[in-house]
């Protein structure tokens, strides 16, 4: 697949997400743009002896590209982005995966009074082929972008937090083939994104996916006056919406409900025949249970969609 | 597929999974059940006029079969329980839905000021071939059986409720093909199931898949000595490990948990590693969000497990 | 304070609260009961250097006393139990407490991969003065009936589990001056208690207060006719709803929202104006935040109950 | 109590606290303010006739006056803010409440299928004896700052959110009287404050406490090289620490694990036995259930840390 690449970008990384910084890039809508991102470590791996404590200093972590303004666009319009490919860049091994001290599901907190876990570095070879973990294990290649939103109208979210202006979900979903929904809230929208991963199961467990650096490159399309609440996403198969919040549960009935409004309002649906037919079909992504918010995709097959008038 | 029944049970219903009732079953391990199954409403719903609170009384809903006992079973072992077939029976239409008051992901809860959800009831055809919502909608027929646990050793846990000692878990992943491994609390087992769904979407949205009566064949097999904390799952292609709990990260949680404990015991991994492989390549399904407790189940593919040693 | 009793109960210890078994006492409501109580490790920590987890085998930990039959008791009737006493009895050092390996809140749980807490018991006297923690601590003696309940129509709810039923809801408010509401809901009413506490703090939070073996002495009421959803209780001062679910903001929700009812059928509120009067003047006490569910209360201060016809 | 005032603020609201604005005070530390706030509707609602979703739009709502500049004040330090007194001001009825569509811990969330609450206003006269709630009901006079924090490093957060930094927490006990200690993360601590009640309800129910204008009068000391991770709390009696999360019970784990690490190293306890003690005397107050996250406040009386060494 060949793309006109319009604009590039690379360098000048961010830790938040918000109206506060000046556009790295300003962009027409319908633009390509080449997106050079580093890993959530900034590359500071640079071998399995490293410490991530000594070398992650909150909040400078999962820096950010971006913003890209895009001319046009206004609260309650929609940047729709398609993602066209994502390339692993850098000498290998590219992929690095990390324990840390109190990050992921199953470790202890920095607010309990359990010891820390031992910090761990893993670096894999990541190629299209596959993430060659060890001589028996190779992952699939399925790479997506970790980290994408838009500005919030005031305030500025740092970038480890996912919540209704997309962020860091963490959503394997976000691949090539797939568009992303984001709603706009602050003028020319501000779209930031990194962070991307050669693989991630469900949940991102230990909070830690294979990062590592790539070229991605998106297309951004506007769409106006379409106020959406959450983030969406769509592919040639399905409509997704996505909810980040804590509990868990709380994600899943804030991306459910959007889809159930997504039925009515984009496919005539009644709102009960919805709940009912997600209730029987609907599927459910567990994104991420590590972050500062967690992150849950509720979909439908596009093959159910056809009967809603 | 022919299977040589040696056994059958129907009728004289449960509403509690413990050790308070008189085994209507007693079987050696190896035995082939043929259990006939009643919905989760006992056949009430004779039409769709009919309102689902002036036939479903608590605790007296999702009516089980059972308990079964199995010879030799004592605290500390597992059933070993083969789902073989599940059969829809009954005249049409078989399959049963609906909206509750005050039950479902997105409903208002009882303990809320809000006013309660309409009650709205659709029936459907059932078969082999599909589920004929409407004209142009018809699911998949994926059935599975939604409630199937094993007695604790003191208590007696309702029908609705699905605990480590499995019960109305509603997961989709317990269809034929696949065997769920529950842990032995109190002397002879006692199985109880029922709560058959013709299918079911992640998290069971409204409370309420396509329930219907069936006949459900299954096989007890007994693993002596293997206590378990949790219910397990395996197929041909994976092996997964359920939890229940609120709130639903905590489900996750505890599958995940002893997922890792199943890749150390039985598969060599050190847990550090395993818990980084699940992280990149770990599966969740949602199974309910709607029940006192939620479900997940966490699973790994077979062809990540021959490195373990 | 001199009270004429009637009944007296001991032994026999139950470890779940339900209707499979006997009643080991039947009274007519108004009757006073002296009861008998162990500590909730059944006084098996003999001294500082007995391992918690050597004698305390699940579910065979907190015993009660019980089930008390009153006569009359019918499903949708109330039992209201007046805690009279709570007499500390036994030789010094009488009270315990321990940290265990994997109980508390700030404690692993058996799902987490770290490290066990140690386990260490502390013993110390208890008088009507006070609990004697060391020379320069003394707690006061603020003792309270740790779990209280009555049995479900069907299921058999074990007995470190607090619910709709109350249970082990370790509700520091359960202390002499109140009385519990219970509500009935198989025939006879079926009262269970024990677990009583010197004192504790809000949440109980390692998981375990000062308990101690009592002399308890409570007179039991019988309110006929009034389907309680939820435990409720009243001193002088106040009426409290209670409510025990997870998350901990679902417990607070239903005692909340109980607490409405209760100043709308009872003292002419209009449902908007007890939300608002809550809003301003409603306290929440944290019982526990330990147990399987979690225990709030919401109280109002009677002085604000006279306005609401 | 005549304070002698160095500096006053008023006017310039902002609705996010964060290092991207320009500070409207600089003080020396030591110095004592006068800061003139709004209510939490920037006093729009001038009759009950007016709808609050009419006038409240998000992210435009509970404005703040700051930030203030404290000379000296680096990342690691802290803020040691000591509320002297509270008065309320404006033409009578000063006091506001409101019922909203979509905003309270019994309410519908906007992510589900309910009806939204009615709007309803209530305008009560405030003045230092009381709140006139109606003829029969007065609410004592017990004011308190709701929202009171410093900037984090990156980000800017909204002024709706509680978090590490303080924030929007609706803790009753930010009354005159005690002293809170906010992180400083930025340079120059950045301090905004504002949100004052004139009295509230464990958990702030409906979400609107009585919000008024008032004369807020603080002095700021600056503490040098104390790296706090979670705000802090002292008046004579207690030490309080403050979590603010969701669950609730997250909350409430954060704030007694860093009140036992203050036990541990301003009192020199160990450890365990400093979450023995909590366990036994800890006290928590439920400051909201209402907000983004929810607040907790847990508190150990001062004459337990006397033996502490």
């Amino acid at each position: 697949m060949q793309h006109e690449l319009t604009k590039e970008i690379q360098g000048e990384y961010s830790y938040g997400i918000g109206p506060y910084k000046e556009p790295v890039l300003r962009i027409e809508p319908g633009d390509t743009v080449a997106v050079h991102t580093v890993d959530a470590f900034e590359g500071k791996i640079t071998s399995e002896s490293v410490k991530p404590s000594s070398i992650a200093t909150l909040p400078f972590v999962n820096p950010l590209c971006g913003p890209i303004w895009v001319d046009g666009a206004q609260p309650g319009d929609v940047l729709a982005v398609d993602i066209l490919s994502i390339q692993p860049v850098g000498p290998q091994p590219r992929g690095v995966t990390c324990l840390q001290k109190y990050f992921g599901l199953l470790s202890p907190t920095a607010s309990s009074l359990s010891e820390p876990f031992p910090e761990i570095v893993k670096r894999v070879n990541v190629t299209n082929e596959g993430i060659f973990w060890s001589e028996e294990i190779v992952f699939p290649y399925e790479p997506f972008v970790g980290t994408i939103g838009t500005a919030p109208r005031v305030a500025t979210i740092n970038s480890l937090t996912p919540d209704n202006h997309g962020g860091n979900m963490d959503l394997p979903d976000v691949t090539p083939g797939s568009t992303i929904y984001l709603p706009v809230r602050a003028e020319g929208g501000l779209l930031y994104l990194g962070d991307i991963h050669a693989c991630q199961g469900d949940g991102e467990l230990c909070g830690v996916a294979i990062e590592m650096a790539s070229l991605t490159e998106i297309k951004i399309n506007l769409i106006k006056d379409l106020p959406l609440a959450w983030p969406r996403l769509e592919d040639e198969d399905r409509i997704m919406s996505i909810g980040s919040s804590k509990p868990l549960e709380d994600a899943v009935k804030i991306a459910y409900n959007d889809l159930i409004h997504w039925m009515v309002d984009s496919y005539g649906f009644d709102k009960w025949d919805a709940y009912f037919i997600l209730t029987q079909a609907g599927r459910v992504r567990i994104a991420n249970v590590v972050d500062p918010l967690y992150t849950a995709g509720a979909w439908i097959d596009k093959r159910y969609l056809k009967s809603g008038k």
